[in-house]
């Protein structure tokens, strides 16, 4: 019988893991990719299309879903599962990051951040207890601690005090923990400066929790000090609880680190992206808009099994995108993702299969190799 | 074996009737509701899920098609059926009606029209012989005839100078018409004005055409004197071809008017307002963002079978919508494409078993019964 929680590592290949986590929505296959569905919908897509492509978890944030509709009201409505017609395993961010991204007029204090919505400007306050309220009423399967997220760049002595404080708060976090059936997960700061990342990890492991993550990355700092930072950190990251790199990132973001030892990531790049036109490939990104496709009636990419490219030509994927039709959101959304998750699959196949310095190489040279795709 | 044209009248019940038209991309049963798939999309829909509601026949807009991305492109692609993943037979406006009302600086001649693109103002000219080049070039399976249509309210003297032109027209488009496989309709004229419309309707039936249209309706006249026209029109029209009412409407209207004898309708209406939050129901219209539904468990309608009502609530569906995602246009265009779709399956049953009169009662006494309705 699963243990909620329990993470078993099934194959090791180099830094590189595949592992299995288990939820109280069912069990999740790492190295893993979840797909951001910020307002209880993943941007133009059904949970059935999801399923179909092969998502196994979908993010929700508790920032957005706490201003609207509000947590009381998924609550009552049943939680957010039900609420969005998902009945996999859900992650819940913890608010932090928006509450210092997208909030005007904060004030921080020990006992937590008071800021204003950015919908209408209307009072708020969330704390360590707070964060963890709304992601127990919302019922997500891992819950993320509420920590401080500081701008980059930021000074040693600001990092250091933040750190302090995202410790303090680790520890509230966890007291308010009510349900033994959702995970917590701690966050990592300290910044791009590796003695600060590893007394970081240090404090924040010294809580026994299921799982840990690298937070206040991908936040403007230069691609390969990002890179170089969870080269080093990861593998000091426990092997035996899953490590999950927030916010990250590029097709090429999630080779490199899954070859540091990540597990798990999410981003908004390939559903937002999608939407402005951008689709990956495996020799990079390519802008559907331009104007050599107008009469292209090739599939974006002829060797790639999703809907999109089974169905439709560059010419047509280019027409939609001119028009501004929703349908274009859509079949490029369908495309990003799938190409999202046939890496991921194909990052498990190599590393269970022990040539993974080789998948890893031959992507890597592939993906790069025109200077537009990262 | 089928012959492409053919119109056979299965079942009448008063003016109401059921029938079967045979085209090259398959046999539609009517009466017919046919959605609007302007820019070779039916907005926020995939082509499978317009089948799966029950959609037979899609349209397509010459005159949208023509500036983006133009014809020949589209030809060279295979054609619009192949274009849009759509299999089933497609019916073509003539581009008049936009030309009439979109595009800017027209200048009307016998040749056709000049006018300039509302896009980026470039200049173009559409006649008749261009309107069916178009309509050939594209594939569609019901071409229709161009048109003058004359903005309401109209003189005399301008509707019979229209009239005659439109008849000259029609001659010349019958003339350009080069694929037996594709069924030209002409279009009926004349106004408000009863003596007018039926003097256009002998105009065009002199024509010896597979099907015949009523256009220039649901132009802002009002409703009434819409549906007191075709009432006296409708009828009047040969019985043995499908008779295809153009524009039109809401789903009273459709009942009304399959009343009087119609067998064919378009309208954008169930997919655009859709977009805006307007949803049908049995007993009428309904604004999803109302506050009262913001904490609703229940679907919108419960015995509705649309994929939306069977997997979200009202609270689901409010909350998309203030959100603004793009998931509330596909889940409301859903539920009101299925709700037409089922109208008219309902429409067809009740004339198949001779209960027309009393479908027809019952249906405006409940749809109209809040004044919110139309």
């Amino acid at each position: 019988m699963d243990t909620i929680g329990e993470f078993r590592v099934l194959a090791n290949d180099r830094q590189a893991r595949v592992g299995e986590l288990v939820t109280a929505h069912g069990n999740l296959t790492t190295p893993i990719f979840m797909p951001v569905g910020t307002r209880a919908t993943v941007k133009a897509m059904l949970p059935e299309e999801l399923k179909t492509m092969g998502a196994q978890i979908v993010l929700g944030n508790t920032y957005h879903l706490h201003l609207r509709p509000g947590e009381e009201i998924i609550h009552e409505l049943g939680g957010l599962h039900r609420f969005m017609n998902w009945d996999g395993p859900i992650l819940t961010d913890s608010g932090g990051f928006q509450v210092f991204s997208l909030s005007q007029l904060r004030k921080l204090t020990e006992e937590g951040v008071e800021f204003r919505s950015h919908i209408d400007g209307s009072k708020c306050f969330i704390s360590p207890e707070k964060s963890i309220a709304i992601q127990v009423a919302l019922g997500s399967d891992i819950v993320m601690a509420f920590d401080e997220c500081l701008p980059y760049p930021a000074t040693r002595e600001a990092t250091l005090e933040s750190m302090d404080l995202t410790l303090r708060w680790l520890h509230r976090s966890k007291a308010a923990m009510m349900n033994p059936d959702q995970l917590l997960f701690g966050i990592v700061q300290g910044g791009l400066d590796i003695d600060l990342r590893l007394k970081s990890l240090e404090q924040i492991t010294s809580v026994d929790l299921p799982g840990y993550a690298l937070g206040g990355l991908s936040v403007g700092e230069p691609i390969e000090l990002m890179h170089q930072l969870v080269a080093q950190v990861a593998p000091q990251m426990p092997p035996e609880k899953p490590r999950y790199l927030m916010g990250v990132g590029t097709p090429l973001d999630l080779v490199l680190c899954i070859d540091s030892g990540i597990d798990m990531f999410d981003c908004v790049l390939p559903t937002r992206v999608a939407r402005n036109g951008t689709l990956f490939t495996w020799d990079g990104r390519v802008s559907i808009k331009r104007k050599e496709y107008q009469r292209d009636p090739s599939p974006l990419d002829s060797t790639c099994q999703c809907y999109t490219c089974q169905n439709y030509s560059k010419a047509y994927l280019r027409h939609l995108f001119m028009a501004g039709e929703i349908l274009s959101s859509r079949l490029n959304t369908i495309h990003n993702l799938h190409f999202y998750f046939e890496l991921i699959r194909c990052c498990q196949s190599a590393i269970r299969e022990g040539r993974w310095d080789q998948f890893r190489h031959n992507f890597v040279t592939r993906f790069v190799k025109n200077r537009v795709s990262s």
